[in-house]
């Protein structure tokens, strides 16, 4: 019989279809989808000697020839970095002025070169971008909430392929994120402990469906996670806000990131995938109740008319299976 | 400069980018990504003739030659048609058995007729077999919430092209669904009004993202729109639940359903889309704060790393562009 698994965190229920579950390689990725990109694309606006295609820098790692990593703002900005933040409250109304920040971190010049095949010092040096912009974002007064995500392949929802991630700083709180701030603090006030540290305590007693320990980071298949093969990568340490990552834990981090994507680089035939960091507000830096991680979510399946109009998801795997096929996939 | 808008429903907020949106054309289908259907296909299992391939009918509606619509158990049902409902809460775990009930309602005959080709008598069975369907899954005792959608078309999810929706009921009343109906709840005790009665009020009264009018239902696109062209359907008549409707009603919905979908049909080239119908848990029957409505997501953008990480959305559209464009399409 199917199973239906709540997640604690989120609140979302799951429905673990777990006698039609699909066999962890049944996810490997055809061969005739399979794309090879190259090093270098004359008319890609990341690529190296096409700076003047972006606007200008504000964050740049150089390098003996030109730029190891580079941040911009986004050419086509969701949100404008000019202006005031100003709400309308009218009726059943509410606007805000779409201000904020939206930046492009170019990871690698070279076109071809996504996360997995990047060296732990490379994934390194992008974690360290993450933390200087994220910190920068965070100090304007207009920002409420700031959100870097990575969207990788088609499915994924990228239009330009070569290795890149975002952040987007908003002026207001999302309800996903007030929510999730809200139940974990409700659990704190109830069982005086934070919900995310209990989570991964629990899921280090259990053990099987943890993919990767390095020194200061976990990363696991959730217990009720929603589709196949999606992970959390999740600090040892209590730490509500991304930016309170201290020495040493950026560079395990980067290399925790770089070991789970390439198991599923390797282990999936480079699924599309996209990967966020959920992090508190950094008005909420320090607090007890929540817990930064990295959340992993290959596109392996589609949202259809059920997870759209319930929210609760039909997972067509088991997360202990798929935990045991990544911690198999030999990486370097 | 984009615009923030907010839900006051869902409780989402949306970036609607105003300088830069698309205009209501750019989303019509490419000529090369059109697909004909023929109207049988010979190993198609909802085709006429090929009834042994699915479970037997739970109901069904004859007509001169065979049938004219057909519900049947999903073969590969995601929840358990027999079995006890059993909740077990372990520390931080909790899970229910995957019990529930899972149909395929097949629409028609004609492997090729999809919705808004069908006739308003033709789509009218369609809703007396979702509301036969729903108040039978009601009665199931250990059924919680039941979600009646459709998936039409590749990008939205489907697995066969044969027209057909689907019924899911559920142990468990989910997260989405709980929140809606404790936000109009708090909505209803702080301004004594139901909130969706008063947001339709307000669509009427502002009149530009209004589709279609018919005697007892409106389709409009909302102000808060996430996505490009995503539409509401809602009847004006205050009823918590979907098998609350009266005489007339259920053909008027029909009416505007299949007008509405004709819409997106002939203006964008048969985009793919899903649709749901939201209403209260059959348990809140009745209720004054909660409101059932058809909502329908054409599926013209994909969700990428910052909507599945932050909960907000980017439209890069213009909703009021958007009804304006769908008002002008000519149908029958």
């Amino acid at each position: 019989m199917p199973e239906l698994r709540y997640n604690v965190i989120t609140r979302d229920w799951v429905i673990i279809a777990t006698e039609r579950a699909k066999r962890p390689d049944q996810f490997i990725r055809k061969q005739e989808e399979r794309k090879v990109l190259p090093s270098f694309v004359a008319n890609c606006p990341f690529c190296p000697g096409n700076e003047k295609m972006t606007p200008p820098e504000t964050y740049v790692v150089p390098d003996s020839k030109t730029w190891q990593l580079r941040v911009t703002p986004n050419k086509f900005a969701a949100v404008s970095r000019e202006g005031e933040r100003s709400r309308t409250v009218r009726g059943i109304r509410r606007t805000v002025t779409g201000v904020g920040i939206h930046e492009v971190i170019v990871e690698t010049p070279d076109h071809s070169k996504t996360t997995a095949l990047l060296s732990d010092r490379e994934v390194e040096i992008i974690v360290e971008a993450y933390l200087n912009r994220f910190v920068a974002a965070s100090s304007d007064s207009r920002v409420e909430q700031v959100t870097i995500f990575k969207n990788h392949g088609d499915g994924a929802g990228t239009s330009l392929e070569h290795p890149h991630s975002q952040l987007i700083a908003t002026p207001v709180i999302t309800t996903q994120l007030r929510d999730r701030l809200m139940g974990a603090l409700h659990h704190l006030d109830e069982y005086g402990e934070c919900i995310f540290c209990r989570v991964l305590e629990q899921e280090l007693a259990e053990g099987g469906r943890i993919v990767l320990e390095t020194p200061h980071f976990v990363s696991f298949i959730p217990f009720a996670a929603l589709t196949p093969f999606s992970l959390l990568i999740m600090p040892r340490r209590h730490m509500a806000c991304f930016d309170e990552m201290k020495d040493g834990e950026a560079a395990d981090l980067a290399h925790n990131l770089r070991n789970t994507l390439a198991r599923l680089y390797h282990g999936l035939e480079n699924p599309d995938y996209n990967y966020v960091i959920r992090t508190a507000p950094p008005e909420n830096r320090g607090v007890k109740y929540y817990h930064w991680y990295v959340s992993i979510i290959p596109r392996l399946t589609k949202m259809a008319g059920f997870e759209l109009g319930s929210g609760m998801f039909i997972n067509v795997s088991l997360p202990e299976e798929n935990a045991s096929f990544l911690r198999g996939v030999k990486v370097e």
